[in-house]
Order: C-alpha cells, then sequence, then structure tokens
C-alpha cells in the first residue's frame, strides 16, 4: 500500500497515448518511426538544457527537433505547418484505456488529483478535457512556472508543484510511464509509481519506484488517502 | 577566427560516423531505425541523471536503452547478446571522411588536441586509432573521472576536462556536431565550433556556436593557436 495526500500524474505518455503521434508523422508524409525519435529528442534537448543550468519551453525545442528530423522528408515550404502539425498532435492524442476508470476510482477514493509537466497546460487540458475527465483534478502544473522553469527530473521542478499544492513532497505520489520522471521524483523526496503498460523492465541506472502497477486501474486499490 | 590552447572534441557523431549503427541493428534482426531512437534515448537518460544530481556509466545507460527497445523486435534469449553487440558497435564506427586530413591539419597548427566524451575511453581509443590518428590527441578524457561523474552538458564536466588540460576554460574550443554540447560548453565559458556537415537549422534553444564548419577541414585555416 502506498500512502499520499495527492497525487501527481505526469500527462505525455502516462495519460495520453503517444503512438498515435506516428500517425500524426505519416499524415504528413514523413515516416511513421520518426515519432519515438523526436519524443526522445525532445526530452534530450530539453534535459541538456536543464542540465546545463538554463531552460526552454516545451514547444520551442519541440519545434526545433521536429525542423531537424522532417527536414530530410518534407519540402521546405512544407516545414512551418508540418512542424506545428506534430506539437498541435500531442494535444490530439487519446488516453489509454486504462486512464478513465482509473482516475474516476482514485477521485473517489478522496485524494487529491493534479499533473505536472514538461510541457505547457493546455495539452493536458485539451486531452483531460476530451476525455471527460478534467473535473477530476484540481490543478494542472507546468515546470513553467517553477524556479527557472527547469524540466523535470530537476528536483527543483517536483519540490515546486508540491509547494503549490500545500503538501509535503514525501505525501505527494508521482504517477509515470516514464523510468527517468520516477527516478527524478524519488531523488526530490516523493512517492513514487510506474506505470508499466508493456511489461518493460525497468532500467537498472534508476531509482527504484515505491509501486508498479500495469494500469492506473490498478492505483486506488493499493492506495491510502491521507486527509 | 578563434583563438585556443587546446582543442576538446566530442567523440560520438563528432568524429565517429554513427549512422553505420544502423547496420548493427539490421544485422541483429530489428529496425535500422532504431539505431537514432536508441541513441536519442541514452543520452536523453544520462542527461536525466545528470539534471537529477545523478549518474551512471554510459555502458550502462545504452544498455538500458538497447534491452527496452530491442525485446519488442527479438527472443528473450537473444537479448543479452543482442545488447552487447550494440554497445560494441560505438567502437567499430569509422570516422566521417573530412576527419583525417582536419585533425592532421590541426595537429601541423601546434595546438593541443584533445577528446572529452560522456562515455569512457575505449570507444575513442578504438575508433582513434583504427583511423591511424591517436598519436594526434594528447589525452582522450571521460566525464566519468569529472566531478560526480557528471555528464555533458553539465558546466563541471567541461570546467573539470579544462583543468585536467591546465588550461582556462576560455582557452579551450569544443568541437561538436550536437548542439546540446555546444550549449554546454558555451554556458560553462569555453570557445565553441559547430561541425554541421548536413547543413541543418541550428536550434533556436540552444547558445550559438562561435564557429560552424560544414567538416573538419574547414577548422585548422581558422583557428589561432594559443602557446
Amino acid at each position: 500500500m502506498l500512502s499520499a495526500r495527492v497525487v501527481l500524474f505526469d500527462v505525455n505518455e502516462t495519460l495520453s497515448d503517444t503512438t498515435a503521434l506516428g500517425g500524426a508523422f505519416a499524415a504528413l508524409g514523413a515516416p511513421e518511426h520518426l515519432a519515438p525519435t523526436w519524443f526522445a529528442g525532445v526530452l534530450r534537448d530539453g534535459f541538456a538544457l536543464t542540465a546545463a543550468g538554463a531552460s526552454a519551453p516545451f514547444a520551442d525545442v519541440g519545434a526545433a527537433v521536429a525542423r531537424t528530423l522532417l527536414r530530410a522528408h518534407l519540402e521546405p515550404a512544407a516545414l512551418d505547418g508540418a512542424v506545428a502539425a506534430v506539437l498541435a498532435a500531442m494535444g490530439e492524442l487519446p488516453v489509454h484505456p486504462d486512464v478513465p476508470a482509473g482516475v474516476r476510482a482514485l477521485a473517489a477514493t478522496g485524494v487529491r488529483l493534479a499533473t505536472l509537466t514538461n510541457g505547457g497546460s493546455a495539452v493536458p487540458a485539451a486531452v483531460l478535457g476530451r476525455a471527460g475527465l478534467r473535473d477530476a483534478f484540481e490543478a494542472l502544473l507546468s515546470v513553467q512556472d517553477g524556479p527557472g522553469a527547469a524540466w523535470k527530473p530537476a528536483a527543483s521542478a517536483y519540490r515546486h508543484a508540491a509547494g503549490v499544492l500545500g503538501a509535503d513532497p514525501a505525501d505527494v505520489a508521482l504517477v509515470a510511464a516514464h523510468p527517468w520522471d520516477v527516478d527524478g521524483a524519488s531523488r526530490a523526496g516523493l512517492r513514487t509509481v510506474w506505470v508499466d503498460r508493456s511489461g518493460s523492465p525497468y532500467p537498472e541506472v534508476f531509482a527504484r519506484p515505491d509501486l508498479t502497477v500495469a494500469g492506473l486501474e490498478e492505483l486506488a486499490p493499493r492506495l491510502t488517502p491521507l486527509r
């Protein structure tokens, strides 16, 4: 069992299903397999800025990586529109099938729910709104509002979010599909849940999660809400 | 013109040609396009640890990312061997065609040459040795020997390397194909050269290089060696 006052969700890949991003690249006439390379590249460059003590908005990093990848596949005149289409696709992703019931069951326990993303708040608002789940979350937080706008997994990003929510970091449970997010939250003093929908091995280089679930429906039965 | 006492080269993609990595994945029966996703994922996870104030050896991060990507394509019994083969392939890459003449011309100016990689020193030793260029470099440095073993682009990685070389950071010119490496070195107070072999746009989110070249042969004529 895991005790928490607030359950703090990562958004991209944790709530939204990014496999649909491949279709966005294909619709532009580019290979579907650019989607995972693009997403890994966006995180690589955002984390690089964080490691160097700097920061840039997710949309700017995402646009730059998309431009570099797409220019080998598209006409120059099509690039601006294609870059915008890739970024727009992030807000048009569906949630994973386990998300609606899992979130509703969690909300019914009385625990507080929020999101924390390296992007802005428009993407979670769009994704959760379309899934009819926006009302279950008391806040949609962005690292852009934290100290230096440092991206997760910098400790300051998690601690600032806990502070905004008025909770001790140890009373906040970060839920993420990404091991790097679990690792950073753990080092920042939060509780952690890894959502492993595909039975992946957990990378040994990262701090381990307090709890691993195969889908969000497993979360409510294993959580003790703190008041 | 750029003045420098030491020219410090990044290794993977800057000296070695990582396009051959696709062949290593294909030889294992996995799609070639996993290669750029793998390499971006290794940097993503290594930078994540750096941003979180931690570190792990490049080989361990590389093995974990390879295992996660390859398991969808290979039998479980083949995974250990395949992961080892991907890591071994990094040391078997050829140098880019412009590297031998470019490095020899630089060495002839009397400027000191060294490498700094997020990996160990075995890969640059193998890659430069096979190209007959090992003797042109006075040191093959690894971030593993710096404070906390923090990966580039943490400022401490560059400054420790400058210290080991007995040079002021402002007298060291970092040469890299990766904009994130140029950005980090620039923020750490080094001079920077971006090697842009494919005419890519420089990402606006990163600090700009002092000099951009299309190949290493352009470097010697534009460098003033400091004694």
